[in-house]
């Protein structure tokens, strides 16, 4: 296969946030794909917070990524060649395909998707693992019930937004925390929420007390930090909070900040319950046609960021951990 | 009725550990049980770490001691006059009594409690508060199951010794984690503990590597700070936190530190779930009859830490918070 496959590779463990000289970029052949497998040309690349974590040297769910390997990432793309018999030149596909233009998989380690159903960059948010996160954490540990008060951070992010809405389908009261006035008037205007915090601007506690008078029933956590010591200090009995991730921490330099409210948890009978996504990848296909037909009826509404030019890749993830993004990240490799 | 009630009330709100300046002993006269009331002469206090929330100043599932009143505690005496027809002279009942030799308090606020089947004393301890606290916290909130390794902190104390033994009835494996090397041997050699890790001389992290080679499937936590984060730092897949206590911050002058290893539950799909034992008030007979019934049997073994001389009340309490104690800590305050 002729051609240049640009990609981004991990050249240094970062220290906080990534900077410039912990990627290089490099000019790599595009490879054949072997016995099994197919070769993807990438459309667009997933920006998540989970890809902080694998670029540290440290025990997770996932090995770290390798130094010179090709940074990891969720990417969506379309096939170009396929040594797979479930697999088709044109099919549309999402994987762990990586920062890069051409990705080699196997047949089996990428998922088809349907484009008709959703626009491709929808299948990275909504409809892929973020969607996945939201619905499996939300419904599985909070365990929603009907006129609970249902708190979520990062509610403008691409997992906070789904969980807000499948709540208020659950007939919850939905309160958003995220940053910035604009972030707040979409979850109020455009997703539906009961009511939004700006953390920036507002003093979070005092808004909790506010908008969940008779506490917090589910605390749907993406970010750790104050805010999740501030909802700690709000819970109602019987609580939930589910640990989905703590993007606030993720780039410290310092030991993680343990929320030193937890004892609210002994004084509520609450629980605080930890997950990931692949926790139930046996049940993807479940989440995929539930929130498949929320959204075909337009009761779900999607939102991505989309992001132009591969080489602004750095960048783009530096937005994620700024928090400048509204809905789901991605970044348009090249068109579809 | 005549004669000398001698209490310890509370004089000052204590900043760190109570110092004898933060109590007064006073003599108030033994008062007449009004309608429906008894009075009890006391003859042991119990001491719980539970005791020191109760005098801040702060929001808890009770409300604080005030300044000025009898401070509050568990404690268990005769029946010496009643107006309550449930109740009869010679009664040997528990309660929240008081740090005083004489009470008066409601029929129904008291526990009559049979000293045929156990002395005084085990019913402040393994049959009384502590064991309720040990029964439910780890049936109902740890789930143990035949083969889990339990790890339990405040091993030695009123409430571990008795969660490994029960542990052991299911058939875990139980690590205690305990100060000092004669409460190790204590857990190991008296309770049936298959390890003790001696916090005070022992690197707890290595030991609990050594001791839970497949992780830790149930922490039951009494004592948060460290060694929670070194018990979080080792879970197993599903593992359940048991937030029962967190006597090494109860004292602290600062803020209380939070888990900064609590991303181990998102890692390991885990949950930390919190408790008093007031939660399972309507379960009280279930858990007294199994428990009564394994402590008939031999099944369980109930240690006591007795204390003499009502006037040590003070210095007492401070050998709990201390960890001085092995087994259920009680004051005496007259002979039974």
């Amino acid at each position: 296969m002729d051609g240049v496959n640009h990609q981004f590779q991990l050249a240094a463990r970062p220290v906080g946030l990534p900077k410039p000289s912990d990627w290089r970029y490099a000019d790599a052949p595009v490879s054949e794909p072997g016995d099994g497998e197919v070769l993807v040309k990438v459309l667009y690349v997933s920006l998540d917070p989970a890809m902080r974590a694998w670029m540290n040297d440290a025990r997770s769910y996932m090995p770290p990524v390798g130094i010179g390997e090709v940074m990891r990432a969720l990417a969506a793309g379309e096939v170009i060649a396929s040594n797979h018999p479930d697999v088709a030149v044109g099919d549309h596909v999402t994987g762990l395909l990586g920062v890069q233009e051409y990705a080699v998989a196997h047949g089996a380690a990428v998922m088809k998707v349907d484009t008709t159903l959703a626009p491709l960059p929808v299948h990275l948010g909504t409809l892929g693992m973020p969607g996945m996160t939201a619905y499996f954490g939300l419904l599985d540990i909070g365990r929603p019930v009907e006129g609970n008060t249902v708190v979520v951070s990062g509610a403008a992010g691409a997992v906070g937004g789904v969980v807000g809405q499948i709540a208020k389908l659950k007939g919850c009261r939905v309160v958003g925390v995220a940053g910035g006035s604009e972030k707040c008037r979409h979850l109020v205007e455009d997703l539906g929420f009961d009511a939004a915090i700006d953390y920036k601007s507002q003093d979070v506690g005092a808004a909790l007390s506010e908008h969940c008078p008779k506490g917090i029933d589910i605390y749907f956590d993406n970010v750790g930090g104050d805010i999740l010591d501030g909802a700690l200090a709000h819970l109602a009995r019987n609580a939930r909070v589910v640990i989905c991730g703590a993007i606030s921490q993720y780039n410290s330099t310092g030991a993680i900040t343990g929320p030193s409210n937890y004892l609210s948890l002994l004084v509520n009978h609450a629980s605080m319950t930890g997950f990931v996504v692949s926790d139930y990848g046996a049940r993807y296909a479940e989440g995929a046609r539930e929130m498949g037909g929320w959204l075909a009826q337009g009761k779900l509404i999607s939102r991505e960021d989309i992001a132009e030019g591969f080489e602004n890749f750095p960048d783009t993830l530096l937005r994620l951990f700024r928090g400048e993004n509204t809905g789901k990240l991605v970044l348009r490799v090249a068109g579809d």
